[in-house]
């Protein structure tokens, strides 16, 4: 019930790796057969994954993860703005307040550095407005980062509608941001970080509008240490990990190619099953969230995020005056995995994103008292029958 | 007969790897039993490594390899110090000329954004004289960056030397590069990538007396994709990767389990085969290059590099007049898997480390005809004679 944390390595993902981690273990930039294997191995990845994205091979950078990907994405675009002569101090970023931490971390770097952000607030419902975005923009706007899915609470947010908004932008003319002479690159950029997505939701960046997008592998059912910034052709990016010039001078380092061709794999079963696994869990996940509010009762429990706008896996509440900290340990005991919050914060401070949902008093108690439930391709009605059995008792202090 | 540019994952290596792509998938940040048990393995391969390195276990940072390893011992040194002040502009570092392009590229990137960086000629043998280094230390060196042992000639620097030197230096009162009050370590920063040297030197930190050393852990029969720095107590170093705040805050991503249990056990392997396989490793080396030098003609063969001061498994030679590119793709024909010059290279310009070893006018011959040997755990007595005979063929010109 914490698929949104980390998902296991499909067998089919691990079958296909394995090679790469016994007998095929060349270098991909070695000249002989086994580092023109490898070389192999690693562009049909990359091809695979394009096909899906509907997007071009070499816009594919492969990177160790999520992280790093929206760390390329957001200290890319400012470090190329910056080698044509604008400084940080001079660049404005919107984001939201709800950004998973590997987003936000870097704005707040970006801040220290005399950066301006705008962290455009989201409906009580944890859906951004557009025009919201509209409103935030500047002719110094750079890039604009929001996220596709919300790791917490799983709302979906409306990033082909902001990529109008940005597209319908007037042109910035002060600042350099894309090679000066195609006018229509003049507008920030826009990343996105997809990374809760791709089970559920379709990514095609064509579709999307987005210039650089995040996927991680330990997030559909791929390893850990691996994932992808899809970056659109023409958006100018500077490397953040210098030396043999991999992956196009972007991303240099020896390229993990078990976890590469996993990773691609991963995501192909994930778009192969998305539209059915999508529609079952969110038979699931509606099931058993009416079965939560008849058990505890409706007056105790809220619902965090809106309903319809939302990942099919993904069931977050509040048990105001419940120490849901202390619930997540007693659910451990009995068998079942599940989070407060994101698993990448420290246990302290509550949920900011439940916080950003709040209006009034109740945010508060609201954001300490967070319950995230996520499925994945193994939850079953018996798991959730007794995910409800389990809950129930704890919320009544009879476990 | 290409280790150096990779080698295969061990099938002890794997075994210990298995558990965390299936069962144990948790992620080690998750306060459940299956985060726990994941955040378990990852400590204790820390421990691991730490012991091995006679370093405390907070002194290890997991990365996704070598480069960002050396990237963010680099850029977190600069970072830090930005951060108290000192522009890049301020800032003086040492390397030399035969670094690995994941050290020189920062190196390159710092010259761009306007810092002064002296690169270290190496003797005719490709050692590193630590009196060279002692005059280039300026008080505004705000880091040294020097590899343990070169990766396309094999040569092993004087780090303990090295070391001894920046020791010696007088304290730098002009740039606060360390905690203030504390006067001994008011010094330059040392860096040492020691990717080429696990399987065959001595790490013990302690002994090198570095302060940041990087590995990595497919040049150890570990998996692609992973790595470590050791950051030596009390050094400042700022986080390329921002996000979630794993790692003490110093490289947040959701970690790379599976790979860094691996890792560990390579490196634990390593460290157990050292001594034997060195020295055998060591008379096989010499029986091929007498062999070589035999068949070949001594007089058309130059060996580039040190034959003492020298990795075990490392064999470099020019063969002025044989184009070795189209050598290698002979070699490649008849099964035998090698290199020119680092695989982190495109095929264009030479070895720039053999061009460093020149003197005069056959400098560039030499630098343009480099081939490298780089024997493995596999490799056997068999396999030298099959080399010598082929490479005798090719040199020839009768394949």
């Amino acid at each position: 019930m914490d698929n949104a944390a980390t998902t296991p390595v499909d067998r089919a993902v691990l079958k296909v790796m394995l090679p790469y981690l016994q007998g095929k273990f060349g270098n991909p930039s070695s000249i002989h057969v086994e580092g023109a294997e490898a070389k192999k191995a690693l562009e049909f990845s990359r091809k695979k994954i394009a096909l899906i994205l509907q997007a071009h091979s070499d816009e594919i950078i492969f990177t160790s993860g999520g992280t790093e990907s929206n760390n390329l994405a957001i200290f890319g675009v400012v470090r190329a703005l910056e080698k044509t002569g604008t400084p940080i101090s001079k660049m404005h970023f919107i984001t939201s307040l709800i950004e998973h931490s590997s987003v936000l971390e870097c704005f707040r770097e970006l801040e220290e550095l005399g950066a301006k952000v705008d962290y455009a607030p989201v409906k009580e419902n944890g859906v951004i407005d557009p025009r919201v975005i509209a409103k935030l923009l500047k002719p110094e706007t750079v890039l604009v980062s929001i996220g596709y899915a919300n790791n917490e609470i799983g709302t979906i947010q409306p990033i082909r509608e902001i990529s109008k908004v940005l597209r319908n932008f007037p042109e910035n003319k002060n600042l350099k941001t894309e090679i000066g002479s195609r006018s229509e690159k003049r507008r920030p950029v826009f990343h996105c970080d997809a990374s809760q997505a791709p089970l559920y939701l379709d990514c095609m960046v064509t579709r999307l509008g987005v210039d650089l997008m995040t996927l991680d592998g330990h997030k559909m059912y791929g390893p850990k240490g691996v994932g992808f910034l899809y970056v659109k052709r023409g958006t100018r990016l500077s490397p953040i990990l210098h030396g043999g010039g991999q992956e196009r001078g972007t991303r240099s380092t020896t390229e993990n190619v078990s976890g590469i061709v996993g990773l691609a794999h991963a995501f192909e079963i994930a778009a192969a099953k998305r539209k059915k696994e999508s529609a079952r869990l969110a038979k699931l996940r509606d099931y058993c969230y009416s079965n939560i509010l008849q058990n505890i009762g409706i007056e105790r429990v809220v619902v965090n995020g809106d309903l319809k706008d939302r990942l099919p896996n993904n069931i977050n509440i509040s048990i105001p005056g419940l120490d849901t900290e202390f619930a997540v340990l007693k659910l451990d005991a009995a068998g079942i995995a599940c989070s407060t919050k994101s698993s990448c914060l420290g246990s302290d401070g509550g949920s900011y994103v439940v916080r950003a949902l709040g209006r009034g008093g109740s945010a508060e108690t609201r954001a300490l008292s967070t319950l995230r439930f996520t499925f994945g391709r193994d939850t079953t009605k018996n798991d959730v029958n007794y995910l409800v059995k389990v809950l129930t008792k704890i919320a009544a202090r009879l476990i």
